[in-house]
């Protein structure tokens, strides 16, 4: 449905980049956790551009919980989370309402909203937004935390290199000429009870992936082996398993902690790919939508020359809020509270 | 919603692999699109096995349609589409109520269903299952051809071999050694307007995997170029954009059709990545879940060597599905049958 | 989402008066419960015509399962039943396929299928249909009465009559006269805990309802003292509390056992108004939807005087899923097994 | 989905009666829609107590659009529209943290959200929210009425009289002696195209009933002639109907608008029965949660005599905000905008 995902516990976004301010409502979310403003703080700092591999835009991402808090603790009640935008350069964007930037959905927004969009840096598109899925998922995480489930995403590469020195490298190469890198990232959540998810069509697969797309510059997940299951044969990858104490475990976790869609009790493990950032300064070709004819465009503007290190977190918080969700309908409303 | 998927067009499945029968209730159909039964026996065919590339288990797949077609055409009310199980051997799967086969979900089913679950032949979780959904897709996918919407999946590589008779030599190898391969397949989706689609949460990647998640063995996804974004530079990959006519056309489609979430009138690119068939007849460690003890499993019964042909049919079903209901929740009920 | 209704345990419903078969499908029960086929039997028993004063039409209503039911358990996998149509009598109908019935959903159902529709017998509108209804129902039923909840509904009352043998007289006096009366159903459902329910927008009352205004007839629920709350003061029906053991209690129960959305631990409560059957043999005035021209109507064909008394054990059948299904959003997927 | 409501154009609600400030997400709105935001104004000013009939509670209601509206038109993102809470006077309502006060939600909120809801002003369950409601409806009726559609909502009786003068003298009795009285909305929807609903389940009176009785202290809805078909005969009250040039039309409209729970073109009506308010200054029996002992409340603190006519405007936005949702699912996310 649109801007609102999750079945029980469910995060609705709104905002644009250049608006008044964006934020999401987290709804489901049971009564009495106790809320660490410190925590969605620091979330919030590890999402924001802070050094030289990152845009110079600078948001204080000082965010206000309007309802849903009292004395401390959830309610139980729908939170809402706003996060003012403040350091807005409007004018850098002038150009782009009419020059569409390759590969970035300026393009399919004037398609999909007849151009009424706020175009303004990338408006509802804008990666600023995921700000509020940050803050959103840094209520739930702590109270995961609390029942053993750990959610932690890491840079797998950027730009093809595993070491950060060289990855970081790579990155400052691109921001040299203009241009952008992208990456791998890899989230792993452990704790997790077998016997979650759902064979048709709710399995943890299909709701961590149909979540993790919305972030933007996703564009392939594989869980486990993934792709790398494509040239094995069956006895080499089958994750064969035994009796551990009162557990059942895997020698491997080929599968990524997932088969039949449920999780087996092993780690989820899954691999996100994020694209270079469409937006850079080399000019390329593109179109004039008012005047339907060719052009050239060379972003002005603030912008990142790579955001894998930035999208970690948000991979994170993502990933927390489906698990919370699926857990929060199988074991019911409370259960994350006791 | 568990087994059901879809906002305005929606699928229901039900059925285990050795009960009476399986199905699905396609729901949000329009009114008055003529049903096409040679076409849905066709796609039958094409899912069923027919050769030496898979199990020898021969079901007729006769299916009936309970309800929701009049004279030939959709009415518009929920249609229920039954296939009977006849082929069944239940006898051969005795020895998989407790002896779990590793990757296969014998044992996260007993998690989630704590051990109520129909273990005969794979149950609910059987490939078999989607047999339904071919049926389903065969429906909605002549009308999308009418609406000049193509869907097609094919073989990219199995055991990582792409010409056929290459592959089918692994496939025949590897069943001669009782064991099995995985492959990819790509899927293009050609027709479709540009602007459809959300940018949270119901981006179109985001709702195809959603889906595609559901079919067994699939274990990842990636768009256009997907994984291969990692070591690129922005300026080699963004699709930069030139007019065509009335048209904003690409001169590369790396983006896989989908920018931000939404179409942007080049084809939808995916590839999807199938996991070699957990059934194996080779000897493998497991556990006996009765006894809670270590043992070996050597499976018997029916069991395809390889299912990546088989899923090329099932994938393109669940994409025409996905499809058609986005289509149907932009351009309104109706749309479809006009 | 049209023909299916509930988040965590749903049903989904098809068929057609004339076609095939009716059916549901109920997905989201929990594993391991009993299923009691004669219970089954004997609600569709309640809800059959089998006496003067409803349609001659019989229907043995032998429903089969085709899935979700294991060694006389629920799997936990979706259950869909069917009940094949046997005495139908298309040619009653033919006259209908033009000429609309007032009150009756023939001319509403040509617009909303644009005259696709299975016009035979009422077709997916028909009254019919609540058998899969009820089938559905009765699954459910003896798992929350184990739970101590129980469902009931009663005649208030037919044509104005509140004693049996009056009502009676009064059917069979409209079914003389080829007319048709209506009537109130009142329901209760005891031993339900407090706190279920949402403030906005799930509440009771609106869960309830949506569900219960689908039996063809409803026109109308009221909670609690409903209507009769609009002459009287606070002072008068606000239900005062006191202290019960460690349970809090009303003195009376004016509110039907839900404030504010959410239960209080009395009773539910609510009356439910059914309108005359609109298919009467006396003559009317309608139109010929193919000719557009005004002509006059006798209905033929078989059909009830009244249907208040059949309805009830549909009204305590949709009552009951719809409370199932909350109580399994809120306790978690396994608890109505417990 | 709780505190989401709606398909294709959804509203999220959040908010408490005393924190920062109340909410609601409107998601769906086709973009290119002018904003009223004097509209808005007027409707807010509609629901807000202005004389000797209402609280003295002052609420300038000035709301702010955070998100979803570019240059004075809707962007077809997500709306969020806040309005801060400024006069609470939040000692009065210490005492009401453990004694509960009678038919109000104080006791059931306490047990659905375990003692943590934020008890002040009746918190999340305050009237107050529904001022988010009806600035949600204020984006959706000036686009509803360009197409024709109009939604209006009258007092039909309060404490039993229908001529304002009478009424308000009940009301201005009631609060002399601190008691409340109740009364009935009735409610028409004019302009709205016949074949709009579902007859399972998403009928159109399933639709409005479940919305409408999230409305604090609504116990009862009926369409058309409602509890009056109960004691009527078949031929009595069937809506009869003729051809109006291209129209077909019904002599009469007991059925409101809706018959097999889909629109018949003519106008949809309704009435809804508002309860007295439950605070009031007489003294009741309670209970003490913490203590958990008898006790006795005189309500103090600000409140209403009377909300019908207050409420009147919310049930209006209410039925607006779903009626645009049916036909927006039924004609495509554009519709409403062309």
């Amino acid at each position: 449905m649109k801007n609102t995902i999750g079945n029980s516990l469910t995060v609705t976004l709104f905002g644009e980049s250049h608006g008044k301010a964006i934020g999401a409502v987290l709804d489901g979310m049971p009564s009495g956790i106790e809320v660490d403003e410190e925590y969605i703080a620091s979330q919030l700092t590890r999402r924001r551009p802070k050094d030289a591999l990152s845009t110079p835009r600078q948001e204080k991402d000082e965010y206000s919980i309007l309802s849903g808090v009292f004395e401390g603790r959830t309610t139980g009640t729908p939170i809402c989370i706003t996060i003012p935008n403040a350091d807005t350069h409007s004018k850098d964007y002038g150009e782009m309402q009419y020059k569409m930037r390759p590969s970035h959905a300026d393009y399919t927004a004037n398609c999909r909203y007849n151009g009424f969009q706020d175009y303004r840096g990338g408006g509802h598109f804008s990666g600023r937004i995921t700000a509020a899925l940050v803050a959103a998922g840094a209520f739930v995480i702590p109270a995961l935390n609390k029942k053993g489930i750990c959610v932690s995403t890491k840079i797998k590469s950027i730009a093809g290199e595993t070491a950060e020195e060289k990855r970081n490298a790579k990155i400052l190469a691109a921001k040299a000429e203009g241009d952008s890198v992208g990456g791998v990232l890899e989230t792993a959540v452990t704790g997790i009870p077998a016997g979650v998810g759902e064979p048709w069509f709710d399995t943890v697969e299909g709701m961590l992936s149909h979540a993790v797309f919305s972030i933007p510059a996703v564009k392939g997940i594989e869980f486990g082996l993934g792709f790398g299951f494509a040239d094995k044969m069956g006895s080499e990858v089958n994750d064969q398993m035994y009796v551990d104490g009162d557990n059942v475990k895997c020698y491997t976790n080929n599968n990524g902690g997932i088969i039949g869609g449920i999780t087996n009790g092993m780690p989820i493990t899954f691999n996100t790919v994020i694209k270079p950032t469409p937006t850079i300064s080399k000019e390329q070709n593109t179109v004039d939508i008012i005047k339907m004819e060719n052009t050239t465009i060379s972003a002005r503007g603030r912008h990142d020359p790579c955001i894998v290190h930035r999208a970690a977190v948000v991979v994170e918080s993502v990933t927390a809020l489906v698990i919370a969700d699926m857990l929060v309908s199988k074991y019911g409303t409370d259960w994350l509270a006791k």
